[in-house]
């Protein structure tokens, strides 16, 4: 089966420099991907210079010279940037000629959008941006929401936990995935009203294998395969956790720099610290997927490098090939029906 | 001064065996200090042995034995354990006969029953728990609320950041600390209502130094002086942090023992990751201040060591030195004449 995925090749902090190099990277790894680079053709067409025939028919351009700014408003992009490379990219997975799109661009920007072009799916109030995190135990952690929404009622947090489920289930290869809804501890009595009624809708449902309550440490501990939150409960938790590894980083430089004895000793250490940083890096866990949509988006974090970037795109390939949208569909009939 | 501090020697993961070394290290460090041992006496002077006559001068047993559980719920403690240790070493602040308290017993059970028996200040409706948080700078960042409340609203928020900021002048001596709303963007069209509106009173406010929302890692990079927050989300922020640290620290660990030339390179490099852990060494930030009571209520960490618990002490002896609630009264009562 052909995978054909358009890039948003002008947002982000870097664009079309970034882009370029990840895309002809992912075409040499995958021989059946099609790839649409969306955004200014002179300078997209100057960027990939002569490439080999076999990657030249894989690829093709679609030109747009308008952009999203980083900090511009969702409703300003939505209402005056109709031919941005970030709308183009998603009009094509609207009209099919795309089965998914990635962009770094801002995230406020890309989720109105997408909400506004694709349109949820049914059953599915509020779409949720998801992604995996690192974790002491081979399988990562899915988390969602990460701070597409800030005041998610009960019924917004199930549906979350039935889509995460389902992609968690779908990109893990896991029949069943436990799912723990985010608290400040794990006794029942604990939390506020929101979670409380959020537990009891999980705890009732046939297809969510809710295991209860979890804590902020359980995400890394990875004590479950899906963590349910409100988005600004999501977004504090996962800047708070890169900030906390800038911090240690920050540390572990500066000892390592403070006599020629310890820099001698980083230097030998380089290595083993860099096939260390390799399980948490941050690069590898690029690519967010905005869930609930009747589409597959992909959002790439704004400062990512080619690295990170490539990893943005494996997310988008395998949810084409694992068919995300439709199963999660599926899922929801499947619960009306019940 | 003196100062007399009395500690909840039952209480924690541990209780006497790690609170009576914390006891007897701190004693020979402030010559001035008085403790008020609160538990079991027998068990007490067992642990104690015999200590040279100036320590024995400085140290009385309050004998009591009732325990409160680290499971026990807030009301169950506050009905049927009178004589806890832990109520009983909150009695002897509001009797007077010692200027704080320092206890390792479950957070719930200390907030309700320092709630009943020391009262709220004037002009505050609900206490909060602040820490602070190790940073890139040279100051640690103070936040709060890490857990006492799971619904503020934007007075309550507010009245963090007036408690928040007395404290952090008072123990850090900054003139005028800095005050962040944690948010889920920096923008001012991000975020829920209630921050929204919290945003407003602060702006505002003639006696805050507030610059307006932060982000999750803007706490590790010390952004601000005091990270003002709703409990829940503090909570998860919180424990985010510490489980991203050990997530990295497993990860560091089995990437130094992977081989004989990785081992021996772990050795020699063990001194530096010492120094450099020292810097975060979450030890070093015990000690949890219960914020808006009248009287000094510390918060140490259940599982905390005795290095851990004596850094708890020693908050509660700094606290005690900058007569922090009578500052935070004071300031209020300028609140409401302004």
């Amino acid at each position: 089966m052909s995978v054909r995925i358009a890039l948003d090749a002008m947002s982000g902090d870097y664009g079309i420099p970034v882009v370029v190099p990840a895309a002809l990277q992912i075409l040499n790894e995958y021989k059946h991907l099609h790839l649409i680079l969306v955004g200014d053709a002179t300078t997209l067409k100057h960027a990939l210079g002569s490439q080999p025939a076999h990657l030249h028919q894989r690829l093709s351009i679609h030109h747009t010279t308008e952009v999203v700014a980083m900090d511009e408003s969702p409703s300003h992009a939505l209402r005056n940037k109709k031919n941005s490379s970030m709308r183009v990219a998603i009009n094509l997975v609207k009209e099919q000629q795309a089965d998914a799109c990635v962009s770094a661009g801002n995230t406020g920007a890309l989720m109105a959008t997408a909400r506004y072009v694709l349109k949820t799916l049914p059953g599915i109030d509020r779409p949720a941006i998801i992604t995996a995190m690192p974790t002491m135990r081979e399988h990562p952690t899915h988390m969602l929401d990460l701070g597409a929404n800030v005041d998610s009622t009960a019924e917004h947090l199930f549906q979350f936990a039935v889509m995460g489920s389902v992609l968690t289930s779908a990109v893990e290869n896991i029949e069943n995935p436990t799912v723990g809804l985010l608290n400040v501890g794990q006794e029942k009595i604990k939390g506020n009203e929101r979670v409380k009624q959020t537990s009891k809708l999980l705890t009732d449902s046939p297809i969510i294998n809710y295991v209860g309550f979890i804590e902020g440490d359980d995400i890394f501990k990875g004590t479950v395969d899906v963590v349910v939150c409100d988005g600004f409960l999501g977004n504090v938790a996962l800047k708070s956790s890169e900030g906390t590894a800038k911090l240690i980083s920050f540390y572990l430089k500066k000892s390592l720099k403070q006599s020629l004895w310890s820099r001698t000793l980083g230097l030998l250490t380089l290595p083993i610290l860099k096939n260390f940083s390799h399980k948490i890096d941050h690069r590898r866990y690029n690519g967010a997927s905005l869930l609930g949509l009747r589409g597959i988006v992909i959002k790439s974090h704004g400062g990512a490098d080619t690295i990170g970037f490539s990893y943005a795109i494996r997310e988008a390939i395998m949810e084409v090939e694992k068919n995300v949208p439709a199963r999660i569909s599926h899922q929801l009939a499947q619960l009306l029906t019940t």
